[in-house]
């Protein structure tokens, strides 16, 4: 039997040469996903009519329906009309709608209609055209054994246009989904293992219903909780129940949800409580403040930062004491605390944050291996230093460090202010 | 008869409902497109045992080597290797060998091995295991019907390591493939549509052989030059040839080729010069920084940088006029100028640039709207700065600026020498 799902058919050769990446798939997967329709796969394939055929005739002994992008344009690499046509056992006749549309579009911006331009109102006798606003290409639809293929240009603000105003609605009324509720939880502070570990007696007791996904990344684990039930309400409800209790189990590693950006997070703490940030990096050099300074509006609370990555810039700028140095080392819990301090003063800031590591892959030794960080915190009351030991792998280990120092910020301000 | 191509199956849930972008698909394409790999198909299908067996059901039909990537972390939503074990009609056994990586790679960062992270030790018995050094899950290689299935993690560095390591090897020894020479080279400092009317009588009178792709980024355009012939040593004479023609056109413009990134050509020049450099920035809030540092051993030639967001840590810091910010303002020829030298000043260096500008979405005037961008220069003989205007966009703005600063900095180290 039919899956009553949706696959995506992205054609092109410049998604398979990797010249692209398909962003257009997983705008769609998004969109659908969040109007609860199923996506069951997404299948790219090169402009070769024989792979787009077979790609139609695997997705139709499966799916209610094929939403395809690409492969419309003008250009001669673009062999879907031909395919289209073979496949629906169909011809190409001239739609005069379409010409018209194509020779204003072209009209409108003052450019001759080249004999190109005018082969896009060509399209298949047995195609239901969909107008496209944005574009030339038109937007098909067909039908075969019951599964509908719906052909959409390849370019972006045109597809989704496309998608929002006449796929979606079409779904709408065809296809009867199941009720769900979905929440996407942002932890950070623990690994993911770790983190399953910790959540295991919840997970083992979740309803049959719901299933849970774990996303890792640098310094972030992000679980996917989901409800299906055939009442909606119901499967809000559990959603709810649910989140709740993880929330009591692991409230403090839950940093938001969804697309929440855990700089936006500190942004939002250091706005509310009217505090100024200053930041000092050593091993990060400037992610940090990059990470903060990609806030819109940041100036309001973040007033400068000191790459510091020699031990001059340490002692010169930030005032670090050199005997510091020579006694514990510059990346030691001292030199951190010391570094956020003086982040704090010179720059006259209510909270500094200071790092000081080695990201490898040189500079590791045996009391101190590759990986080592110490992360600072300061504000007018107190200063501290948390030690932590990442990975061998240099970027990865600044991903972590900064994540790791956001997160901290976040945790502290949370904690001053409850 | 088989496809000697490859097919890339994605497995994840994730990738269906668009929470990630499958950037790994693309990454690996563009490998294999620069080894000559033909790639045939890309598919991404969920965490359900039916639709991936019956994705290897369809590849095995068609190509010769299926590249497959997520499904082996510890945690429960990984369905993949029950369906190997079904699909290749085999069974789980201990790998001692993958335990102790395992093991120790937990007892290196001090902490306890789990139960979850025990079970990534068993492995299909009739698998060939690839060693991942980075991570835990191991690599599985298995054949049927003549079709090599290569399993990888989906963790981005884990599976990029393992690509150029392990499975480029194997498919250069396995694979028959059509000659092809191909060069990607990295210009900035133009356009697209400048580049290209620049180079338009070059390209012209490429040979039918040739391919030529723009692939343009903010602040660069790789130009992707190709040639099939079925001799390779005439494919890489005519690249050689047609190469050295552009860069007599085109040659202050390119930074680099392939992978090169620009922060390592500044990194190479900086080292070469026995030259420290230091940073001032504003609107790029440590991006700049962040690029120079992601450089193993950057400390050679970086001292460090100030994240003068606010004026006062560009006064007071930085040490610039106050006067010269309020007779011109902050974003200024003068103020950017006046940035540069207080940071070689500051950090006792021979090569200093700054940046300042309205990255937006707040703070342009008509004068100097969003996007206004100053970048200076300055060395122990000269200081200079240069204008730009970007876009409206705050994070591409960033992108350009940082681009821009490097293009420029490797520029001048290249004119210092010369």
């Amino acid at each position: 039997m039919k899956d009553r799902g949706v696959d995506i058919l992205s054609i092109g050769d410049e998604i398979l040469i990797g010249q692209i990446v398909n962003t257009n798939a997983s705008w769609m997967g998004e969109l659908l996903n969040r109007y609860n329709f199923k996506v069951r796969r997404i299948i790219s394939v090169g402009d070769t009519e024989a792979e787009i055929a077979s790609a139609f005739a695997e997705s139709i002994e499966k799916v209610a329906v094929v939403l395809v992008t690409g492969g419309l344009g003008p250009t001669k690499d673009d062999r879907t009309k031909k395919v289209i046509c073979d496949f629906f056992n169909t011809h190409l006749v001239l739609d005069s709608q379409v010409l018209e549309h194509v020779t204003q579009f072209f009209a409108q911006r003052g450019k001759p209609l080249t004999e190109l331009n005018r082969l896009q109102a060509m399209v298949p006798e047995a195609a239901i055209v969909l107008p496209n606003h944005l574009g030339t290409a038109p937007s098909l639809h067909l039908i075969k054994n019951q599964t509908h293929f719906i052909f959409m240009p390849g370019v972006p603000f045109e597809m989704k246009e496309i998608m929002k105003l006449q796929v979606i609605p079409f779904l709408q009324q065809n296809i009867k989904t199941t009720p769900k509720a979905q929440r996407t939880v942002l932890t950070s502070g623990l690994g993911e293992s770790f983190l399953a570990d910790k959540i295991s007696s919840w997970e083992e007791s979740l309803p049959q219903n719901a299933s849970l996904a774990y996303l890792p990344s640098p310094g972030k684990v992000r679980l996917r909780l989901t409800f299906e039930h055939p009442q909606q309400e119901m499967a809000d409800r559990q959603l709810e129940e649910w989140l709740s209790i993880l929330q009591q189990i692991i409230g403090d590693l839950i940093y938001g949800f969804e697309d929440d950006a855990l700089e936006q997070m500190v942004a939002v703490a250091l706005r509310n409580q009217h505090k100024i940030l200053a930041l000092a990096e050593s091993c990060t050099g400037g992610a940090i403040a990059q990470r903060i300074t990609s806030v819109p509006g940041s100036s309001a609370f973040f007033r400068g930062g000191v790459v510091a990555y020699s031990n001059s810039i340490k002692e010169q700028v930030l005032g670090v004491d050199p005997k510091l140095i020579q006694t514990y080392g510059a990346v030691s819990e001292e030199v951190a605390k010391a570094m956020a301090q003086g982040a704090l003063k010179l720059m006259q800031a209510d909270v500094a944050v200071a790092v000081t590591g080695i990201a490898g892959p040189e500079g590791g030794t045996d009391q101190k291996p590759v990986g080592t960080v110490f992360i600072a915190f300061a504000d007018q009351q107190q200063c501290f230093a948390q030690q932590f030991q990442f990975g061998n792998e240099r970027l990865r280990n600044i991903e972590w460090t900064v994540q790791s120092a956001l997160s901290m910020l976040r945790k502290q301000l949370l904690t001053i202010n409850g």
